[in-house]
């Protein structure tokens, strides 16, 4: 479990769950117990996708994946560990000040984004796809469950825990449906040509539909930057105080559209008009 | 996940929140989310455990495993599913009416027994001890996790759903423990001589550390017998309110006592004294 957590990747998803809640005025002690549910479900998923019995891939993040280390079944039990008891520490006494209506409202958010309407719906898509040829429609409904959902959950949970009114909480859903699907996207985009690529993650065969797989690389680096200026826009109403969602929105797109190959290529233009 | 669930073996589990919630007055509709997550979590960990990264059977209850129908992937994810759909179920809509405390409460019990202290954390270890000469300690240590933490929870969270008073939930504790315990050991006897054997389990081979293997099958057939007395015992307080965990805990050690070979044993007393 704790191989799977540190050290961890970019921490995308905690993050946003810490920026959303600050936004509203959150306080960072009660955000933290949902920031690191979110992050310790989104760390299981990789252990068992990673399995030979999903995508069998022996590294991540250049290092060796969980069952290359210890077993495919202590991995196995890795994972099941870490989603368990990312339901367990939202619901016992770290979460507690927050009132127990909300923190259970919180947690079939959670439950929502995790289970069979989220990742692991999407991921039994995934699986069900790879006989199929892949369309757009396709690849987005995966997408919106198998990395979208989770994403979306990390920014909802955070603004709810930290306050936002039904309003703002429907603008900071807006932004969250954005990023979640730039966020594939890019990664997405970054496993055809960028620092995560097919020799670094050492995937065994690159079978998985993709985006680009199915609308090309082009339209995807235009998807991912209209999203983006998309996601940004939503943040308007917030303005300043914003900063940290508008930084992570800029990262997610950056990583992808910023590589040396793309630099200044044209028609990409959320950078120039949006993030600032 | 329904391959998984339906038809499923003796409900025992959650017959027990059932039985438990109704000896303090709680009603069916209340109790039953509870009933359901839990045997949803014990559905989860024997499709877990039944795959070739654990203990690779082919066959459960006669019939095959559910990866050797939906392959190893899907049944993985039909894994994962059922255990967040467990814990989004009873953090949903349909158990509110019981107060969100309390739900927060139950659902953290649920996790505690499903996590790395029960469950999960009995998995591992059992999985570790496989290459070690296991004694009783270790097995027992084994058992109260793999077995007893969740038919303790069962127990727990139907009695504090149903509005057992602090006395009331120590009283009932002690049964939980006890039939925790017991159901573990009639389980390992069964694999040895019973319906469930190891011809109809299709267990590949029979490496498990069990309480008949560390200590006999006399000693265990003993120990079996002391804890269902023990077990009727801690219900003398609840008079014939409390027939149906009575009945539980007497089927539990009938199941493994009374065999053809075993029938009408002396030593074996709790038939007569206590089970009426």
């Amino acid at each position: 479990m704790r191989y799977g957590l540190f050290p961890g990747g970019k921490r995308i998803r905690p993050i946003l769950t810490l920026a959303a809640g600050e936004l509203f005025g959150g306080s960072r002690k009660e955000l933290l117990p949902f920031a690191c549910a979110v992050e310790m479900i989104h760390a299981y998923s990789l252990i068992h996708d990673d399995l030979p019995a999903l995508d069998d891939d022996d590294l991540r993040r250049g290092i060796p994946t969980a069952h290359k280390v210890f077993g495919e079944g202590m991995a196995l039990l890795a994972g099941d560990g870490l989603l368990t008891e990312a339901f367990r520490l939202i619901s016992g006494p770290a979460t507690r000040s927050l009132g127990a209506e909300l923190v259970l409202d919180l947690s079939h958010e959670l439950g929502r984004a995790a289970g069979v309407e989220g990742l692991v719906g999407g991921q039994a898509f995934d699986l069900e796809a790879e006989s199929k040829n892949a369309d757009v429609a396709m690849v987005e409904y995966m997408h919106a469950r198998k990395t979208g959902a989770l994403i979306l959950a990390a920014v909802k949970i955070g603004a709810r825990a930290g306050g936002a009114k039904p309003l703002e909480l429907k603008r900071i859903t807006r932004y969250g449906n954005f990023v979640g699907l730039a966020f594939q996207i890019a990664d997405d985009i970054l496993d055809v040509v960028g620092e995560d690529g097919p020799e670094e993650s050492g995937r065994k065969e690159a079978k998985k539909a993709t985006y680009p797989s199915v609308v090309g690389m082009e339209k995807s680096r235009r998807r991912l930057s209209d999203l983006t200026r998309q996601a940004l826009i939503s943040l308007t109403p917030f303005g300043s105080e914003a900063a940290h969602l508008r930084a992570i929105a800029g990262y997610v797109a950056e990583r992808a559209l910023c590589t040396e190959a793309n630099l200044q290529r044209q028609g990409i233009g959320w950078k120039n008009d949006a993030l600032t």
